[in-house]
């Protein structure tokens, strides 16, 4: 049986045909699955020390096979290993090669194991990869928010509900957001990674095996915290594969956000930041464009982010036990989803470490559009002792004044306040300024610039130096 | 200002006409948050209590709003509180009652709140029963599983791969397979709950407030672990409907999964169950039928819970913080989510339980299908000492043979076997059968009886005892 | 068999025992279903004609099922029919009630027909109906886009790309895109019309009838052009609904767009556009406020409408034929679709119809940003005939040189302009004026005004005026 | 401005500094739009040809460049042709190519024309050209379904509902089923190339040009009916993805059930139809394994298409006009659907061509399941004049009956029958064969054989001659 006649020499027994060169690139998943070499190689040398320790291979058939392995592990690296389509994927592949290469021994390496078990081992060590990359790069992503939260504490800027100015706030308590957001992203990572640790090696096709074999020794060696419960389970599982697409289209969601505001903050009509030269590229006819062509790409990336999600789901729906072909359809969705979110993160953090923040535009900003009409009813409510509710419609009479007037609340005459709440005093035009409004906001999780401090150390704490 | 002038008379100071019909048609939310009645109540209590510890409210002031807020909940749960769509939605209906009811008070309630912090808060605390439910609906579900794999651990069926018969499996081992799915759903919730428990009420509109507050009473009176960090992350945040959306898809998939196995036993060709005829519907036209509507049901609801996800992402895609009018898209899918899940928990709960196994049909499936090759291909591994690779070949060949005879492989006469691999003796026979097979699968998580009675009872310490 | 005794009475023959209440809950689609009642009297009189016609019914038995299901009709619109769950579905509650009306006759109309094509007849006439209550909505929306773009084919502002200001355009031309936009809604749904457009009644459960039926009389009297081909199809097939989604998912994508814009040009930075009051709504908490909330909504419920596509198109995959139970999933995502575009539709039509936008604005923002370096650019190639790329990057540096010295590029000296290319004349000036920009934009389909007044006639006569 | 430069040197003329790598990495679509390759040549063809006719090129210069274009064309389909990432797309890799192999006509090619006018033409064309190779798929699977259907018009096997054997079918006309489906999916496809096939070319960057171009040239060059009717829905549009995407999403749908089929009837509990080995692989441990790997692909790509269609809509969702950066990720959904179906409509033509039905197990199965009990009710109507629900009724009781007995309708005695009914006669024995039953349905569309041929007949002349 030679390597010509690709993988159904390894399976093709009781076939008399070759598969159709269609069926061949319609079922070959090499092209993709390849990128799973490392993991494939570490799940048969594993399997392969457990299958020693039990007799099932003797030490020197052991000692045969890992050599092997490490031959081909030098061979894929340098580039030099000869992928072959007609044997399908990456485990037939290295399976054959490993039997070119030592010869007997490498038959017997598929003792007690079943490509089901193998591909959802090899396929959770890459995902748990994902998930340790993942978290390594939201992390410095939170650090660089928080040192510039950090510099930007007192920085006034309007605070946007329904993307109208509603009240002033500060540029740095803005930025903290996206520190929370990354936080439960980061935590939502580490769940997953909890859940997927249980290893499937040894559930064999999906029935378990009738060899000695020591699930213990592969999940420890491999580094689970335990082998997986079932064994039909254990071939049909790919949640683990669904927890890092939730967990990445969540994030992406966040990024896509961050994104929107880039963008919108770096109009000429916002004009708050500039996004650097680096993360924004020209027109190929209009000569004077900079555009903000990274926060774009990341905000539009998130439509590949759910469709990978949504395209694993659909697969799995319906989807009868054990194992089923379908499920060659999970890795494809999560590959696209790793690459995107890790370009993703990095370019939120390149474009929020070059940003350049025009603090006297936010100012200006923060004072159009009545920000601190709620600063106003606060007073009638503090001071004079008016309910809220009442003092909300005083309030929203002074602002119609003031529109009326094409004039700021803090330009309105105290006989017209006084006109709309007979109580008003001078003292009023204290909490009218911007400033001032902000630094009133001290209720935990506020804007006051002395909060975001004191949040920045918080969350510098907490997601930066735990752990 | 009157009641009759609805919602605006709350906010609308500065307008000088009111919504268009059309717009209160759009933006009334109160036909779907009127759900959460309960908890918009439980907020504003915790908060009026919260208000007259800081001070902010006297004690008659709050003593009357808890008075007027049990009045609302009376009425209410009695079905005579009118819900009045000019009045938006369920917060500003309640708090309009309230001042009603009470008077000056009433309008003193919303001082330090706005309806951001306060539907954030009262969305948190819907969402996190609705995950008490889940688990509270799972956990009898991995019960009745349990139970029945108990009695079903010898029962002997084929598993299947590629919905092709693969290897005998026995029926307890298959149920529990659905056990760990579940067990993963229950603990996917568990940290969806961990992650939401942190307390927005007094995020007020985005900023905080200038009003000495203590958030850390709100958040205990409520039974949050803690306040939010970030009053503007607390109003735009929507992670925690994320959260039990993506639990809930998840979830649907396996019941998809169970729901599909249903629907295959249950056809003559299968014949493996009987569906009970309470879950069960006949044909307007076809007087013969039995169709399992509550499997296709199950199966069918997918469709929604997935597209509720995708709903919630779509509309949270690029949105600025802080809050915008889009999130008010959140509660629908949601709503939607949790009856859809239910229902489905419930109704699998009751297939379960009183489905009927044919085990004789069963048995007889089991060993269609050459089902024993494995096993045969193991035995000369493991007897004659062959290399798996070698010995796969091997079986592959006997099968073709034994398909081409028309009968089963512990049919083929001895030289027959003996011509594709001299070694094989009559000793081969005994694993060629189906109880045989079952029984030697012995690896921890394996089909064997023995692995599935062990299995049970760990399972029942894990998810039923525990906690 | 008495009316207590459920839906059962219709097909329960074989059945010992009831549905559980559970099932009743999870299996009636009765809620959602009666919004049917309409297409499915319309189908029983068609069908009961055409039994007559075929002698199939006397006439007097159709004579009386006539007029009970003209009763009927009259019990629904005044409110006085009980729908019952226990009799499932709108179509078993009529036929139930018909029976009790007119006796044996009402035992007669389901002759040769089954629920499986009745439902699929009554869905297609009411889908048909909302593709023309669609296109109804989307006229009058492309005539008050036309209407106020003929207004405003003068008004110059900036046309964006990147959200960055790219080049000055008319308004006019800016709402003609929509205009184009929901044309190929309009085109869209007529479509799906057509493909809709045959007649499944008589399909019978799934195999045709042996009664002597004729199709083509049931056909020509529910307005459909022809019976479809094969009485499997027939019943398994739901493309009509899924066409349906997918046109009101991408009309959903386009109000998004158009919502967008109103969003951002209603801040203040941009201050292009207000919103009528009628559309907005204020805070409970900042009295200034005035949010375009009807926008938001329309952008935010593009989500669901998502949300519904991929429902369905989820529930259908992989369901083999002829009818599931899964297919009862196919109306809720159309009903929430159908109610989404509409009401998305008016409040399009109603807030474009009362904007308020502000020309100064505009003109003013159009000049912001360099927005006539492309015409510099073409004039080099014009006027001087120098290759477009040269003079792309001739026309860049003088973009940086002015945002240099932080001028216009017209404020730029004539010789910082000869620096840069020596051949530059006075008369470059002429065209780095916004209006002269845009009126020399003369190309098919470009803003110069004299271009939009022709395409805004164009567009009424090919979309208003047609048909 | 060396080539080594980058892209940056065909827009940078503002820019003082270099995009990062990671922005490069980021933006750089080369690796998957250098797939326009000949539709950029060909609109670039037109668009210069256009530009001489204008006068705007001199011929020689025309000349050069498509003498230049052509060398292009050579380079790129024997491989010489050096794609550079730093080149962005292949937009620019093709210019700056030009420009080195013809120097100044090189730098006049971009005259009146952007990137943005552009792509959309280049991407118009892949579509326009994917839906023509869609139509070339669908037209011969459609083929081999009525070629099959013909051959098997008189195959009784059982037909399902709820997968529950309902009544007798013909496999003819089973499989004319999906030529229905195929049908809609062409004329589908067919409308989205009607309404694709405007001309964006001349839109320019946003606003359309001064040039005196002439936008009908090129359209009528390329293709087109027409030029696009608005410079900004030009650019601005990509309708025509969504249209094609829409569409493929159903055609994914239909071959999932298709294949969902062929899985369940390759199963050995059906039994219905053999796989062909080509379209079939073994196990890698289970030596006797065929499994229908071809069908659970075709039935698991769906939810890539689902994903691909979401991952676009949601990348549209609520961007502004016109262009922006987001709608870079229109094509890899695109391209990998377009990938995905061809893929699939090959592998059902190929699975159909070449199953093998087991005729005997279909009929065998189609009286399993009492399936003739629709034509017992309709012979009491028919022969004695029962209502028809009263009718079902007595054949819901004889099932039972049957059912109790564990014998086939058939084979109940008369008395028993009479017992139910009192004027049952012998003659309804007739009525109660498989065969008879199937005869018997002979309204349009029906299963009777004559109908089938009939149907087959009109579907060849309906999809295969036409056009």
């Amino acid at each position: 049986m030679s390597k010509a006649s690709g993988a159904s020499a390894l399976w093709g027994g009781r076939f008399d045909r070759r598969p159709s060169p269609l069926m061949e690139r319609l079922n070959a998943s090499i092209d993709f699955d390849k990128r799973l070499w490392r993991h494939d190689l570490a799940g048969s040398r594993a399997h392969a020390r457990m299958l020693a320790a039990a007799g099932i291979l003797t030490a020197d058939e052991c000692a045969a096979i890992l050599a092997g392995l490490d031959t081909i592990a030098g061979e894929i690296e340098s580039g030099t290993f000869a992928f072959d389509p007609a044997l399908e994927d990456v485990h037939l592949n290295i399976e054959q090669r490993l039997t070119d290469l030592v010869g007997e021994p490498g038959r017997r390496l598929h003792t007690a194991r079943s490509r089901n078990d193998q591909v959802a081992t090899d396929f959770k060590l890459f995902v748990r990869d994902a998930i340790d990359r993942a978290d390594a790069l939201l992390r410095p992503l939170q650090a660089i928010l928080i040192d510039r939260a950090e510099t930007e504490a007192a920085t006034v800027m309007p605070g946007f509900t329904h993307l109208q100015a509603a009240q002033p706030v500060t540029l740095g308590h803005h930025l903290l957001a996206y520190v929370e957001m990354f936080g439960r992203d980061r935590e939502r990572f580490a769940d997953a990674r909890r859940r997927l640790n249980e290893c499937p090696l040894g559930a064999a096709a999906l029935a378990g095996t009738g060899f000695a074999i020591d699930r213990h020794h592969t999940a420890a060696a491999l580094g689970f915290e335990r082998p997986t419960a079932n064994s039909l389970d254990s071939v049909s599982d790919r949640d683990f594969a669904l927890d890092y697409l939730s967990a990445a289209a969540i994030a992406a969601v966040h990024l896509s956000r961050l994104a929107e505001e880039l963008v919108l903050w770096s109009t000429p009509q916002f004009g708050f930041v500039t996004i650097d030269e680096a993360y924004a590229t020209g027109s190929s006819i209009m000569p004077q464009k900079r555009n903000p062509d990274a926060a774009e790409l990341l905000r539009g990336k998130t439509g590949r982010v759910l469709g990978d999600l949504q395209a694993l789901l659909v697969a799995l729906k319906g989807l009868p036990l054990a194992y089923s072909k379908d499920m060659q359809e999970d890795k494809e969705p999560v590959f696209d989803a790793v690459d995107t979110l890790e370009l993703g993160l990095e370019a939120a953090h390149g474009m929020i470490a070059t940003a350049r923040f025009d603090r006297p535009a936010m100012a200006r900003a923060a004072g159009v559009g009545f920000t601190t009409a709620t600063d106003l009813a606060d007073w009638l409510v503090r001071v004079l002792g008016l309910p809220f509710r009442t003092a909300h419609g005083v309030a929203g009479r002074a602002v119609k004044e003031a529109e009326h007037r094409g004039c700021g609340l803090e330009e309105l005459p105290l006989e017209v306040l006084q006109g709309l709440e007979p109580g008003v005093t001078q003292e009023v035009f204290e909490v009218l300024g911007v400033e001032r409004s902000v630094a009133s906001r001290t209720s935990l999780g506020g804007t006051a610039p002395a909060r975001v401090r004191e949040a920045a150390a918080a969350a510098r704490a907490r997601f930066l130096e735990a752990g």
